[in-house]
């Protein structure tokens, strides 16, 4: 049989059969984002990350060392490593949470937690429920199986409106979970009180709707402890999430679960599926450097050095920003949530923040989980990437920009929005 | 509001509501086998792992020093890494594919590029074929989705029966994919002929039907170079899956996709949602190490060695298997498929030869894709993870149980058997 040779048109005769979803995707806007804000020279106040100067560089190469020399099967295929379960039933005494190893389930990061979760829990087309402005981890895990997204309202400084969840429970609709992210909220900076949390988990024991708890900034409390983490008000209905990657690095790719045994067996069935569901060798060497003395040392400078940050972000936003502009002082987390008057959109005053004064952030909308307007007038402004003297100038040369807005049409923009698609 | 104290109790008003998929998981029958095969002591032909002392640890640390040193971003978020997909170009040529950078997509190992494709393909429902025996991994990426899985036959020698392939293609059937291991075939040992190759490619693109080539081994050639892959012979409709597994280390989990342009975009959104699609630490570690001198050297000393313990095991076989036993040399990979006569149940052999010989391997029927009794005559018999010593040693132990066999109930035995509900 004779091979043509332009195959490219001869494949033309068929169009490429990607699965019906597909044809509903967008890139999420916030790797859009991260394009324009990975421009060089830039000082960018947008991406969520830590800081790179801050990372426990050599304890975990001797960590990696003392692995690779000690562990013959440091490489090798292995199963999920019971070693660092231990080391995160430890932590989560930290946030209130009294767990067993067989409640925990290493994962890829808190998204690949977050896919998991989802993929156990909703069927293709099912309700669930959002934040109106959220990380958008949740939604974008779920492309595949198309969710029907719900939102709630947040205030950005206590977080999910229960009553507004209890109300829409009791309409009738049966979401097949509630994704909530109580603590150092992205990209709200919000903490919800006690009380709420104690509320959020009865209303999901009483519906019988699984709550995803996103506490991947949970440990990064950055006035004394945070508040419990809802899980430990109901340890069925609440299914919590965890990360290493703001606490330790984020390239190590490891987060975790906690949630009753029945849950992390099915969760390591799909895993094994997604990825084969192995001990990594960065799941090694990362249980290797909790080992050490090093990491509680650690842990405690990074909040030290975080708090230093967002207090001179929120110095700085007091002396440069204009006197409408409304923030709070995040007690956990990585981000301030700046709201301005409705009439600012905060998606044209990126483009001119790059441009003139060489400043990024992400505009509030972009978190839009639901599309729609919402949080086009606020900014979220990450602070720990970035140190304090550059926190001040930044804020100062955006504070500019902001000002300058009188004289230029920064208001009621028509341009089309980063992430009003989604 | 009062929290009873017996949170189960009053949880057990809810059934906990799981996606209806769940209800119709096991766990992979190879787990299963996992967890047999891992009895201290046992010498095991079960398991498809490389042989952990010939990992390049030395090497494969000092990249990871070096890197750690010289990369300041090296733990932080990062995008796919450039150098690592230009050494997948490299590599790719060695398999007779010519490619681009922007047609290779990294993934978490191979299963991982299964898990994606999959989900890139099918929608929930959509039939697909498989070979009646062979690794179920895309099966299991793709439970969430409950796909229909087809099978055609294969030959121990040639792989994928392309006949009847395109008897099921001409029949009407439109599968969402095909899914075929040609070179190394797992669990066969086979080798699909050029010839046959170029007619699967044809069949896929004439039918509008893409392949998903699993070249998970096809790098482990035992014998001069492996034909070149089925994608070389249409870059379009084949998509071809590769990994670092089996030639550098598992514990990396690095694996990639060759597709064209419009599929590794997609795939990158996917993977954005599924675990973010950010670089790993291992991934930079791995680059790294690629860049040496020592990779060369590494992977001509890997073959060599597997093909010492490969030709060990068949002189072994020769020499302690009963006469009716049918085997053949692989030319790649790292399994022999051993035949015996129809009436043997290979499952119940199994336990025997665990329990009398310490020897353990995989029964045929494990990997029957579409449940059944295929393969229940066969053993899978991995010669990567031991040395030669060890292999002729166990081959005639486990070659005393099969010819005891004659005064033992070994035959058509009514056991259930392992993978026979899958």
């Amino acid at each position: 049989m004779k091979e043509p040779k332009m195959l490219a048109t001869t494949a033309g005769d068929h169009e490429f059969p990607f699965a019906a979803w597909t044809r509903q995707t967008r890139q999420s806007a916030l790797r859009e984002i991260l394009a324009l804000a990975s421009r060089p020279g830039l000082l960018s106040f947008a991406l969520g990350m830590p800081a790179a100067e801050l990372f426990p560089v050599s304890a975990y190469s001797g960590a990696a060392s003392h692995v690779l020399t000690e562990e013959p099967d440091a490489l090798q295929y292995g199963m999920p490593l019971g070693c660092l379960r231990r080391h995160v039933v430890e932590l989560m005494a930290r946030r209130g949470v009294l767990c067993t190893e067989d409640e925990v389930f290493i994962t890829s990061g808190a998204q690949q937690a977050m896919s998991l979760l989802g993929q156990l829990l909703v069927s293709p087309g099912d309700p669930l429920v959002t934040e109106e402005l959220t990380y958008d981890g949740m939604v974008n895990a779920l492309r595949p199986l198309q969710p029907r997204v719900l939102t709630v309202p947040s205030d950005p400084r206590t977080g999910m409106d229960v009553d507004a969840l209890e109300a829409l429970l009791q309409s009738g609709e049966r979401p097949a979970l509630i994704y909530t992210i109580p603590e150092g909220h992205n990209p709200l900076g919000s903490s919800m009180p006690v009380a709420a949390r104690r509320r959020l988990a009865a209303a999901a024991r009483r519906h019988g709707v699984p709550v995803v708890e996103d506490d991947a900034y949970g440990l990064l409390n950055l006035e004394g402890e945070a508040p419990p983490a809802v899980q430990s008000f109901d340890p069925r209905w609440v299914l919590y999430v965890g990360s290493f990657s703001k606490i330790v690095a984020p390239a190590l790719r490891t987060g975790w679960v906690v949630a009753p045994p029945e849950v992390v067996q099915r969760l390591s069935i799909l895993k094994q599926g997604g990825d084969l569901d192995v001990c990594t060798f960065a799941q090694r060497t990362l249980s290797a450097f909790l080992d050490r003395e090093a990491f509680s040392t650690h842990l405690a400078q990074l909040r030290a050095e975080y708090r230093d940050r967002r207090d001179a972000m929120l110095a700085a936003l007091d002396a440069h920003f204009p006197a409408e502009a409304r923030w709070h002082a995040p007690a956990s987390g990585m981000f301030v949530w700046v709201t301005m008057p409705e009439e600012v959109d905060t998606t044209a005053l990126l483009r001119r923040a790059v441009e003139e004064a060489g400043v990024a952030f992400v505009p509030g909308q972009a978190f839009c989980s639901a599309g729609g307007v919402r949080g086009r007038n606020a900014l979220r402004l990450n602070f720990s990437r970035v140190n304090a003297a550059q926190i001040s100038d930044g804020i100062r040369r955006l504070g500019e920009v902001l000002q300058a807005t009188e004289t230029t049409p920064l208001r009621v923009s028509q341009r089309t929005l980063v992430g009003s698609e989604r």
